[in-house]
């Protein structure tokens, strides 16, 4: 029997979470719940229906996990610990400052409705998050590095967006190669901001913009631009649709430890992604999660969890006997 | 309290497992069993004393979790299962084709004994056998690589010993860069054992020995070299003592695959490691792992355990909600 998936939300991750589950074999979309008129949004599945996002209560016995596709700002905060009640969920909230009450939230959700709630799954908080945790066990004594890029950020390309005479944009963040390099010998540089990533944008102007003041407020834009070297191009809306329309992402963690009886020996642990979609990779560590939640729950666990809190067999739909043949 | 610790066995694994032990402020290290005289052992710790293998049973309630640093083709089999029935224990058993068989050896008598036994620790099996799970269960639709090195092989340097008129030697595996390039771009190649991985030996010749039959032989041997292209290197003595000491090793562990409705988009999950000493690293995992077996025990679980059955958070000495707002 699959595992009965529904998603509360169809943009791109919610999108991403549907071409998941085709990928996965033991699973099975049942629901997608939208706070648009169901009858606009059109999905890929056939012969599954789209709901308004009130109807969800109702579904609740036909669904083993609903999967929570809102944003961190304002709609998991809220959704998730409501449908812990009801559900178990996996949500990938990433407002890193925010994830301990996010936590005790969902928490005291989950307990009461006896669910499984998964929280800040995706790849950072998510995989990063994971392979921080490992090699920092590993090597305790040691520094952790963490770059990010090349990949679009949604918020940075959001912001050149508000300023006036900008019609649309594009920022890409990107890891800076010599920080990169000097972090993989094991020189243990301390980076500042402005060492470790640049950011370049490429930005759609209206007709007869100022583009001198427009570099000139992207690049001393406080917290977003100010502290890096930006690079700015301006090209044309159909430039931007043709070389820049994918949601590409990615990054790097490394730690850089000692070990011996007097620090003599140095080791490099390193995780790399390369996304061509950030959306779909990020719905694909969901699915795995989604996964873990319905097991954990059909063994009567109850609770917030995090990517910490579950053992990796979990994850995967081969048995434990198999993965111990196959891949250990 | 400290986590009580033994080593069965004091060889370069053992002696990493002593250091690690100084490097993680939650563990003691109590006693060093060896099957050599106990006099002619000397360990590093002060005040740790060193006995003779057959005392280790009387030490049972002395030790929280018992370290195994034996190898794999004789004492593991025998040894992991034999102390799992009066001791919590991890090893490093590492005969991928027979762990099979060796995990349930080892959980027969870690459940009798009412004990945590956690087996195949290290980076392969270990953190590699951890990062193919993660990343096929993220990316079902996809191929696995890994390559090993560059770093010392072992077994490969014992093989070369064994010629007549080679008194001593150093075999490198070394990964070939085109084909983790190739990997790296998400051609998902087809590699032949060749294609991955050239083979670098130094070796010291007798005086007057025949090099040109020493190198013949060395690269026709069948299962170690005959598959590979394999270089060989004369040095004296001296030379492979002043550049060939270490025991360096790594490797990479690459999941290439695709998502998408029409499996349009690729991704590539990357895992490596850099190691300057081999056996300090394993044994870095081992005591972050020794650290789990003391928490599981003491949860009241019992039984046979892999990397793939373990929490990452067990693993770290922070607490989970420690790790939650600064890891996570």
């Amino acid at each position: 029997m699959s595992i009965r998936i529904g998603i509360l939300g169809y943009g791109n991750l919610g999108k991403g979470i549907e071409c998941a589950i085709k990928h996965n074999p033991d699973m099975e979309l049942v629901a997608v719940f939208t706070r648009r008129n169901p009858a606009t949004v059109s999905i890929l599945t056939e012969g599954v229906t789209v709901y308004s996002v009130e109807e969800a209560v109702n579904k609740k016995d036909d669904i083993d996990v609903l999967i929570l596709c809102g944003g961190s700002a304002t709609d998991l905060p809220e959704q998730t610990p409501k449908y812990a009640k009801l559900f178990n969920v996996v949500d990938s909230f990433d407002t890193h400052a925010k994830i301990p009450e996010h936590f005790d939230a969902v928490d005291a959700a989950a307990q009461e409705g006896g669910n499984v709630g998964i929280i800040s799954v995706g790849w950072d908080p998510g995989m990063f998050s994971l392979n921080r945790l490992y090699a920092n066990a590993i090597l305790t004594n040691g520094s952790d590095y963490t770059f990010w890029g090349k990949g679009v950020s949604q918020g940075h390309s959001d912001a050149i967006r508000r300023i006036d005479g900008v019609l649309n944009a594009k920022q890409y963040t990107i890891p800076v190669p010599e920080a990169l390099e000097s972090v993989r010998k094991g020189e243990n540089p301390e980076l500042t901001t402005r060492q470790k990533h640049t950011r370049e944008c490429f930005v759609v102007a209206e007709e007869g913009a100022d583009k001198a003041r427009i570099e000139q407020e992207i690049k001393t834009m406080p917290n977003y631009f100010a502290d890096y070297d930006t690079t700015v191009h301006f090209i044309s809306e159909e430039e931007l649709k043709r070389d820049h329309s994918g949601i590409p992402h990615g990054g790097f963690v490394i730690r850089s430890g000692k070990t011996g009886w007097n620090d003599e020996n140095s080791h490099i642990i390193e995780y790399s992604l390369k996304l061509d979609s950030n959306p779909e990779f990020t719905a694909s560590v969901i699915v795995a999660y989604a996964r873990a939640a319905y097991r954990l729950s059909k063994e009567g666990q109850s609770g917030c969890k995090t990517v910490f809190d579950i053992a990796p067999a979990y994850l995967s739909a081969q048995s434990p006997a198999e993965l111990r043949k196959h891949m250990l």
